[in-house]
């Protein structure tokens, strides 16, 4: 764990992939103890990309920080009500999952322990299937990403409804925990991929803009819709995102880049106040063509002194090498990571919560569990288990210890 | 608001943007009592893109959502006192900012209320100013966004970042109260926009991978990175995004498209198999040939037909109109969606919390307020105050009622 502020708290994830996994992080990041299922031998993301020359995957192991792991078989009925056991535990009583099982259902759960609180993350609100990809391509956004220029739209890399999806998860499952403090209640709880990607066009005004406006955002390249933001190289080729969202930030960026009168020329010849976010938005095209020349006659270095110097909004283009190698924000000496040590990994940065809490201890980063660490362990405490009794789990092949053949 | 759950959670927002208030209106979607401060006449949001021909924000209008809202010169000694009062008035204590104001500050705020829980969103770790697009330019992504035949990078256009960090601010503060409700304990909470990224990173594979084995994703446009998954052609120029992360949605992309053959070629000739996902990754512009005559042979209906009836994984790629028009996904419909009543706005599809609570009322999804339309309320409510103070702060322009003139 990291934070204690959930201590007390016990989840039983059976899950894949980002969205459940990250949610569960989550939680276990801030204090309960989260308990992640897998079949025997690792479920299907046990060797998902990225991966270590070993077969460890770097994915799993990042979405895993600090659970406990249990290895049982989930295709034999002895495995599921195992699981389903450790569900109903007490002491548990939460269920995180994307695996939409009938034998993990909530009404089954509900008739073992009756204030059981599930968490069901599914693709499409019906319950058909569907992953990040599949939802955003129906968002818009892919054929309005870039400049437009291909012919075909452009998909985003960083699985963004998933990880929205896992802070929702996150907060309703800790949302009706709370009320189960409160009155003892449990709750069934549905969240579609879909529903969270289309209630976020909502609430950034993507769906009113659309049904009462008729009305589709161009693809406009790396511009910044409504206001002032794009892209500009400089003289040693790297590459600079450039923003003027506020009036103080839209001084800044004309007083360090000398344009002042060639801003005033614009306001003057097409009858537009630029310290207006949306007159520089109209005008974009003649901002960046005066500020252009400037970070194109200047080196990274001199073009960083001066924007940092005037309080210009402003960000280097990195790889995630780059990132890694030199950004201070990605290091120990930034207080959400540490380097731990991941079995079958090694040492390597890792990061805790990033919401910092004054004055409350951060414990420490746990690394992720090798599969099957706890299978043993978790029998033990959660359902009581006899040594006799797990040895038989074991012997019948329903459950397996830690799992450290990762070369697959 | 929608759900009860945070009933008795009283929020004093004061925000701009993104991060911040889309937190505010999970809380508020909760059940919170979110009052959201503005600068008389509006803040820097306050009339951002898209917005109506009357100039009415749906952006602003979107995110503040079932909030109430106080109208104040936030420029004034008295409004800013105002403001710390409403923050440290009893049955209050909570403050959700962006704005790194030192009258704001957590240290003068529990002063006058020691249990006081301040959660400021910021930009980088150390208080400098990053937004979503100066964050995201170091992330690697924009780098290997797209199918890397542009010499620039491609941003991505929603902003995923603050996305993620509303979600963590609204679980943060959730935590801490709850916390508070169990020991009395205030919170000075932190949150960089730029250590949600970079932690996402690290939970996601990306840090690690960088940091030991010194790689980079590549460029590969619309394909999944590991995995088989891309986008394609129907007969009619629809285009549909094809993914097969389990072994059953392979199987299924198979039977659907008839290629058994062609795979078993692919797999015999390049000693692969392609039931494994990172088999079908090495081999994908192979499976990709395979499967692109069928559905360029096809219709989107019969593509839909033949998919859904196979189980197959996909989606179809549509402009934020068609999905408004004609998905039901996003319409009365589904559960999370509602038609309200926006005032400047009208009537018009919105969405409530993404997750649904089996058998718990949703309540109604409330519309925005009008700018200042509870200063007068929450002046009384939160404070005491007489009609006569409340008079006199109107006259001496420290507060405004509700604001209608929409027209910038």
């Amino acid at each position: 764990m990291s934070y204690g502020f959930l201590e007390g708290m016990r989840v039983i994830e059976s899950s894949a992939f980002v969205a459940a996994p990250l949610g569960g992080l989550t939680l276990a990041q801030y204090g309960a103890d989260v308990i992640r299922i897998d079949m025997i031998g690792g479920g299907i993301d046990y060797a998902r990309w990225p991966v270590m020359p070993n077969g460890r995957s770097l994915y799993w192991t990042g979405l895993n920080k600090g659970k406990r792991s249990l290895a049982v078989d989930l295709r034999k009925p002895e495995g599921r009500q195992l699981v389903a056991d450790l569900v109903a535990a007490p002491g548990c009583g939460i269920l995180l999952t994307n695996v939409a099982a009938p034998w993990l259902g909530h009404a089954r759960l509900a008739q073992m322990r009756e204030d059981v609180i599930t968490c069901t993350i599914e693709g499409n609100p019906d319950g058909t299937t569907a992953v990040d990809y599949t939802v955003n391509c129906a968002t818009g956004y892919p054929l309005v990403t870039g400049d437009g220029a291909a012919d075909r739209p452009v998909n985003h890399v960083l699985p963004a409804w998933d990880v929205a999806c896992a802070a929702q998860a996150a907060f309703a499952v800790l949302a009706a925990h709370g009320r189960r403090l409160a009155s003892g209640q449990g709750a069934e709880i549905r969240i579609a991929l879909a529903d969270v990607a289309f209630s976020t066009l909502s609430h950034l005004g993507v769906v009113a803009d659309a049904q009462l406006l008729d009305h589709e955002r161009p693809a406009i390249g790396n511009d910044v819709y409504g206001g002032f933001g794009r892209d500009f190289a400089c003289r040693d080729g790297r590459r600079v995102m450039v923003i003027a969202i506020s009036a103080r930030q839209w001084a800044s960026l004309v007083a360090a880049c000398g344009v002042a009168a060639a801003v005033a020329g614009i306001e003057a010849s097409r009858g537009l106040d630029l310290r207006r976010e949306a007159d520089r938005y109209e005008a974009r095209d003649a901002i960046a063509d005066a500020i252009r020349p400037w970070i194109a006659d200047r080196g990274l270095a001199e073009v960083a002194a001066a924007f940092d110097a005037a309080g210009v909004c402003w960000g280097i283009y990195k790889t995630a090498r780059e990132l890694v190698a030199a950004d201070k924000r990605v290091s120990a000496a930034n207080p959400i990571f540490e380097t731990i040590d991941t079995a079958g990994v090694g040492r390597h940065l890792a990061a805790g919560p990033a919401p910092r809490f004054t004055g409350v201890d951060r414990g420490q980063v746990l690394p992720a569990p090798l599969l099957g660490e706890h299978t043993d362990v978790v029998l033990t405490e959660l359902l009581g288990l006899s040594g006799a009794a797990i040895g038989l789990l074991h012997d019948k092949g329903i459950v397996a210890g830690p799992h450290t053949g990762h070369t697959s």
